[in-house]
């Protein structure tokens, strides 16, 4: 069966009729983009649009959505366990301080808060995994499995947009938007309505009654530490909104740039946060959730260092701590995945959990001269198994890949001692895909790829004394995400590299 | 007290960055318009904005709000009772069919319906009884005083924004937006949720179920009669959303100048709605809801005559019948309202709700030979007097009324046969009040009028045989707006006539 529908034209315009008009009255929308309007013509920023949105739910393989949402406890116990582990991330750090600036700068940052002695012993991680769908092209009818493209510890976002885009693909349903030849496909029992936004937040409010009471009798809140101007707002607002209705729990929004402007530390290191409109009234702050520090653009001065290890060495639950920011490295994936690699035991010590955690990883070599790194350099040359692999600089940003049979002739005129500056990794397969974008307006359609996200929540406590073992508190899948974009071919009509929030429809098989 | 309070740079930052998210998040949001963006900007419709909204919930005196709300149930039973005396509105549209084309055309619209018969006894108003609040300005320390300032019998609009303006100045005040020195003004205790969006549909859902099953075993669908394009769009979607969620009943949208294309009438002429896109699913219409129709730029073609002739011969319930539709002349709140008139107690036969009725009533006189017309003279034509008045001519529309002194003066240069084409109204004389409203992202400050709505919702069925008394099976006061704007005077910043939605901010005395 075609999939998404076609649709006449009186099909179309009544599914974005009610698609435009329900995103708005819900908040699933964004500011719009400076190419859409002109900052200049909505100098106050009351203008919103339709967030970019699929028409269709996707339809995703029941199996792979489960296992995703299954396994999600064992990615929180592995990443907690990974941030509670200061001594195996150095030597990830290590590897990486020369080629990545960043990564040395919050490495530093840490020792720095070290030195001191870090005074809060709980750390927040609103986790986000991401997969896609995986069909091994040399089996003739292969089963989809779920590879992991890669695993968030820091600012997960469209938790708040992922809930709302759920609901309306459910109410599309509901008002007959989807033409009847899909209704064996569409049907209200293959949708999955994502509870992100609500257990995201709850995820905050479990932290900021962990946190205990003021010793000063201050009034309590979360801090969302964000970018400025933020187009993705109201992703991050409907976490706000669930914060205080569901959970009672007050929240600010910071843009990270202002951290040392109205924050300061007591003597025993409480973070204090004074909103700028009633500066009578100082917060203390529970929990730090940072939406803006992940990236280098967000430290544009020395000064945004200096925030950052204000913000770290405070008495406040960060989410994330630096070290859960570093789990969340390239890097350390690439560690954990490389074949018959001995890490990921270590940190999951029940084989059974190890085992499906390892089913989820597409394979990511070395090309160094360990036992994995000469596997992967027999694989990478020759042109039969090449043509299943990436190879990937060490470093962050795209362009720079080298794909399938293009790599065994791109070693050839490579010296040797450079091989080590790439990764082989295994090609994630997913199967073709086709849907429907809006995007500012345009609608695009064609081949898609889409990403499942599964995000998780965890709480934990950091160990102390000679074991440092910790302890987790509460840890909770916390919804998923769905988010396609263009495939990379010429031949699909949607632009590739544009994502959109989409949902699962499940399908069997 | 200062009212609103004077806010910091810093404190309206605050009030505003909060109210802009919010508005958007929860569908407080219109189409921008045109002379805002352009259309040519956004072809496909995807950009909204804020809502023109007050910052602040403007104060109102509690014992108009509460006698606004507590006669709503009186006045579902006045309207009712004149929409089903087709006889004395036949009295009522005999003076005006000269002088209004409009009334006119829609009498003659229900003569050729009664003719073939009428095929549904139940009809549905979804009133709006607006008021200001009048002090006498010849008492020294008069009490406010609820004035009604006009009966909406159709398309009353605003329902939806309205339970979200004031679910937003609630979520002003719980965040601190509002500062701590209006604290004795703005507080919970004080504001009040309106409840129209939940209660208007619910009395859509009540038609909806009084309709009865198909005869055809059609699936059934109240029909969104609307005009398009439409910026207040979110407005009517809000009913939508709680007709659908709330009570489990479909709806459709259909443009008024689409009506004959779209719809047709069965033998027994029920009515039949084909959904464009799914034309081979036919929906039965249990009940036709106007947000179209009530002016004469709706009309723009002899078709559309014949289109509102084919919805009200209909078997589905209408929400307003015609006649319920000629309730709401200003003509009938006129005669209603003039000193001595004896026509309230045809319709309200209990003295006392009559009585409660009455006091709502600014009286309004005829400049005609009656006795209530020679008083109205004697009034008019003494400056003392006739600067509690105003005179306006009978035709509807505004830039022709004469206001207080300068009535002696106008009326002795007109002959005196001229002078029963006015009517003199005494002025509703509102309390100084001063707000600021964020429209089209400009902040406007100063003196402002508010004009109450409640909201009724009655069900009736219409009489039959020699009594014709018809029978009220459902009627419930349905929450209220506030909606604000810019005063006449030239020191306000507000701009005159430019409206915004607004909740009360309930004050004592």
């Amino acid at each position: 069966m075609e999939y998404p529908p076609e649709l006449s034209k009186e099909e179309e315009k009544y599914l974005l009729d009610n698609l435009k008009d329900w995103s708005i009255a819900h908040g699933l929308a964004v500011r719009p983009a400076p190419t859409f309007i002109q900052p200049s013509q909505d100098p106050s920023g009351v203008l919103a649009s339709t967030a970019p949105v699929t028409l269709f739910p996707s339809l995703f393989p029941r199996s792979c959505f489960e296992e995703g949402l299954a396994i999600q406890n064992a990615y929180n116990e592995l990443y907690s366990a990974i941030a509670r582990d200061e001594k195996w991330l150095q030597s990830i750090v290590e590897e990486l301080v020369d080629i990545d600036d960043f990564v040395a700068k919050l490495w530093q940052t840490h020792l720095a808060v070290k030195k001191e002695g870090y005074v809060q012993d709980l750390s927040l991680g609103l986790f986000r995994s991401d997969y896609m769908v995986h069909k091994d092209p040399s089996q003739s009818n292969p089963a989809p499995g779920l590879k992991q493209v890669e695993f968030n510890t820091i600012a997960s976002s469209f938790g708040g947009l992922s809930s709302q885009v759920s609901a309306l693909h459910k109410y599309l349903l509901n008002i007959d938007a989807y033409p009847s030849s899909s209704s064996s496909l569409i049907k209200a029992e293959a949708l999955r309505q994502s509870k992100s936004a609500s257990s995201l937040a709850k995820g905050l409010a479990v932290a900021h009654r962990a946190y205990g009471a003021s010793k000063t009798s201050r009034p309590l809140c979360v801090l969302f530490v964000v970018q400025d101007p933020e187009r993705n707002v109201f992703d991050q607002r409907h976490l706000e909104y669930a914060l205080l209705e569901e959970n009672g729990v007050r929240s600010f929004r910071l843009p990270f740039g202002e951290t040392l402007f109205h924050t300061t530390l007591d003597a025993d290191r409480t973070l204090v946060y004074t909103p700028p409109n009633s500066p009578s009234t100082p917060y203390e702050v529970t929990t730090v959730y940072f939406r803006a520090g992940y990236s280098p653009e967000d430290y544009p001065k020395e000064q945004d260092w200096t925030a950052r290890l204000h913000l770290e060495k405070s008495r406040a639950i960060k989410c994330p701590s630096i070290l859960t920011h570093l789990a969340g490295c390239k890097k350390v994936q690439q560690v954990l995945a490389t074949p018959h690699s001995p890490h990921l035991k270590r940190f999951l010590p029940d084989a059974e959990v190890a085992a499906q955690v390892l089913a989820t990883f597409a394979p990511i070599y070395p090309l160094d001269s360990s036992e994995a790194g000469k596997e992967a350099r027999s694989l990478a040359a020759d042109p039969a198994s090449a043509s299943r692999y990436v190879l990937k600089p060490q470093r962050e940003g795209g362009g720079n890949n080298i794909y399938r049979k293009a790599i065994p002739p791109f070693l050839e005129k490579l010296p040797e001692t450079h091989w080590p500056a790439y990764i082989l990794m295994e090609m994630i397969e997913p199967p073709p895909l086709k849907n429907a974008i809006l995007r500012n307006g345009e609608l695009q359609r064609g081949g898609v790829i889409c990403e499942l996200g599964v995000y998780g929540v965890c709480l934990w406590r950091d160990g102390s004394g000679a074991e440092k073992k910790g302890e987790i508190l509460e840890s909770w899948e916390a919804g998923y995400l769905l988010r396609t974009k263009g495939d990379q071919s010429e031949e699909g009509g949607v632009a590739a590299g544009f994502g959109a929030v989409d949902s699962c429809c499940l399908v069997d098989g």
